[in-house]
């Protein structure tokens, strides 16, 4: 299985990673004048999906979109094998150019470079529908409805446009896409023999190590939930200390344990309580309700599933303590991913061969890469992000870092495939 | 001056104040179906006060309305000594019938039992314009004006309508007031040789400890205030604990902090964090950035300045301690304002001869009466309030208890203007 490392032109690389960028931050390709905004079944998402097929076409790839609108193309008849390359093309709604969108143009690179050095590698470029969820509000949606992680029901009803409450199946219809053929989009997988998912850290762990490349062995999973504290609302000028019942300081306590019981987990488990609102909100008045979420994810599983028990029988002690109630209820979880210790290796050889500073980490953010890690051996590679900042139309990253990211794949790829030809 | 205790039908005085309250909840009196919502300027304002000009003219008495409107009613010709009494009648803007409205009611029917029982009290009812804020944002508007404790371009410029945004010079100018001559408003006082103000609790001190009166020897003073904390907002995902900068923990450790601090101070004080915003507010972002108010007061000054300034301190060594900084600003700040002592005498005398059950309190929140204490000797009586509920639909208070309270009034200013006659 060894191959010798690959020569690439870095330098051309990161032009050509630098213009594909800079083109898809156009007016074409958002809807906002301050941000990129694009999301499924809008003009400038399609005009983002042409761009690549135009790209990919020219290198002689074929491509198709899967039943609800995932941009799959390859250099192979379908059937035959393939390695997969991609990311995702919507962005936030206030968001920035590199999140997702660098993770296609570095697959795009990948299928440039490997026509250029006459590799023939069997590739698949996949660029998966609504990653961010700014069209549906749903998360992962394209990669969930390829992994058969949603239902019919879902599709039909449950997910509604957040532009218009309109059902995701009347969006999918009009944009002349086939939904009712949805459980088809699995297929896309079929001829896989393995994944690779670049995609900018959107943390500052590279950038103050030092470090250029991220080779991503496994993918955080997480508990999303509310907490909800009743106590009672009461003037706050009038009510004695004594006689309150202040929700907002069973909050404040249940913000300070959490953060006590992600660092005593340790094992990368992290927790959060990003969402506070109190009612009534006012200068002048108790607080008689606090509602605050949770997030808390880590790469075990038990870690970080025992840090949000926890964080709940302390809240309903910590109102019961004051003579209120506390109230925990789940939104969402996922479980951690491992990633495939082949793929991985694979890519630490790769990063080594490039003799550029590198770490093997996991990914504390969801990717689409979570739905089919269970079908296809998968893995990711991070490039940084400046101060870590995504989501944001300040998001900057390095075109030269995804240039060294797409060689650094490059090989790997050569390296997985060579018993394949 | 000591005078004889004066027989009063409660049960007529009850009913005739349930009449009132109740004729001022309907419809013409109110802009919302759920609430009661009425404030300067407006036809279900207006209506209110016509509803006592009419009550007051078939008892003789001569009303006339400041220059911006303020509804002054008197039984004695401008230049003659009188002694006050009254409230506001204007809503919070999800309100209760009770707030402001009971006392003004109240002060009717001391008016209408001076005529019965021939007392000839020299009596001159006041309605204060605007104590609730809902017109223009600036509470005890009505009574800061009087006591010139506003400025001419705050009236012409700064104090903009919470619904349109125009000044409320236009809007007093609109309703046919003369804000040019808003000084003369002072002039409301020059005769008044004593002033009582009754209103509901808006706590639950009397219910909890069954008094049906409270006589009110101070008012608490207060700091409203601002902190924000600027940290740094990162993916709740991917950040380390480690290298997080949690604006939400330093004010999680503040709300707790003010706590103990106003608890320690003793002597009424009390601190109340009401108003918390993080941002982004997002589940799955660290917050970068909360903003959180601060309600401290009491009635001793000192102590809740040393409150104040010690959570300040707090803040910015918290923050400093976690690498974030922080800023306080304060909104605005009032002197707590002790109260007449023979006012106050004289109505405890009339407590005690009604046999009913009492206690000298002070008040905790703010009222008009803080802004005239310092120009006529003033004092206040409190009448509780189902569970302390105020500023809200679901206020309610018990008619007769309004009634024992303008009985006792009454017979305060019986004893008080013994001399005068």
């Amino acid at each position: 299985m060894a191959t010798r490392q690959l020569t690439v032109d870095r330098e051309r690389s990161t032009e050509r990673i630098g213009r594909d960028v800079e083109t898809l931050s156009g007016p074409r390709y958002t809807s906002s004048d301050e941000a990129i905004r694009r999301y499924a079944y809008t003009p400038e998402y399609r005009n983002t999906l042409d761009y690549f097929i135009r790209e990919l076409e020219s290198l002689g790839f074929e491509r198709y979109e899967d039943p609800v609108g995932t941009l799959v193309a390859r250099n192979r008849p379908r059937g035959e094998p393939v390695f997969g390359v991609g990311s995702h093309c919507d962005s936030n709604r206030n968001g920035g150019r590199y999140d997702g969108t660098l993770g296609v143009v570095a697959a795009l690179e990948i299928c440039r470079l490997n026509e250029e050095l006459g590799l023939g590698l069997p590739l698949q470029l996949v660029s998966f529908l609504e990653e961010e969820g700014s069209g549906f509000g749903q998360m992962l949606l394209g990669s969930r409805i390829m992994a058969g992680r949603v239902t019919e029901e879902e599709l039909r009803e449950g997910f509604r446009a957040v532009d218009d409450g309109r059902s995701f199946w009347e969006h999918a219809e009009e944009a002349g896409y086939d939904p009712g053929r949805w459980q088809e989009s699995a297929r896309v997988l079929d001829d896989l023999y393995g994944w690779i998912e670049l995609h900018i850290e959107q943390a500052r762990v590279l950038q103050d190590t030092q470090k250029r490349i991220g080779v991503v062995d496994a993918i955080a999973g997480y508990v999303h939930s509310d907490v909800t504290v009743h106590g009672r609302s009461d003037h706050a000028g009038a009510t004695p200390m004594g006689l309150r019942l202040d929700a907002g300081l069973v909050a404040a306590e249940c913000m300070l344990k959490l953060e006590r019981l992600a660092k005593a987990a340790g094992e990368g488990t992290v927790g959060t309580v990003g969402e506070l609102a109190l009612t009534p909100n006012l200068i002048n008045a108790v607080p008689g309700t606090a509602r605050f979420s949770l997030d808390v994810r880590g790469p075990n599983e038990e870690a970080f599933r025992r840090v949000t028990r926890n964080l709940a029988a302390f809240a309903e002690e910590a109102a019961r303590r004051r003579g209120m109630t506390a109230e925990y209820r789940e939104r969402q979880a996922l479980s951690p991913v491992a990633l495939s210790g082949g793929i991985v290796g694979a890519l630490q050889a790769a990063a080594e061969g490039s003799g550029e500073p590198f770490v093997r980490m996991h990914s504390g953010a969801a990717h689409d890469t979570m739905s089919i890690a269970g079908r296809v051996p998968s893995a990711m590679v991070f490039v940084p992000c400046r101060d870590g900042i995504s989501h944001s139309p300040e998001e900057e990253a390095d075109p030269a870092d995804a240039a060294l990211g797409a060689e650094i794949m490059l090989n790997a790829i050569n390296t997985l495939s060579a018993g394949t030809r």
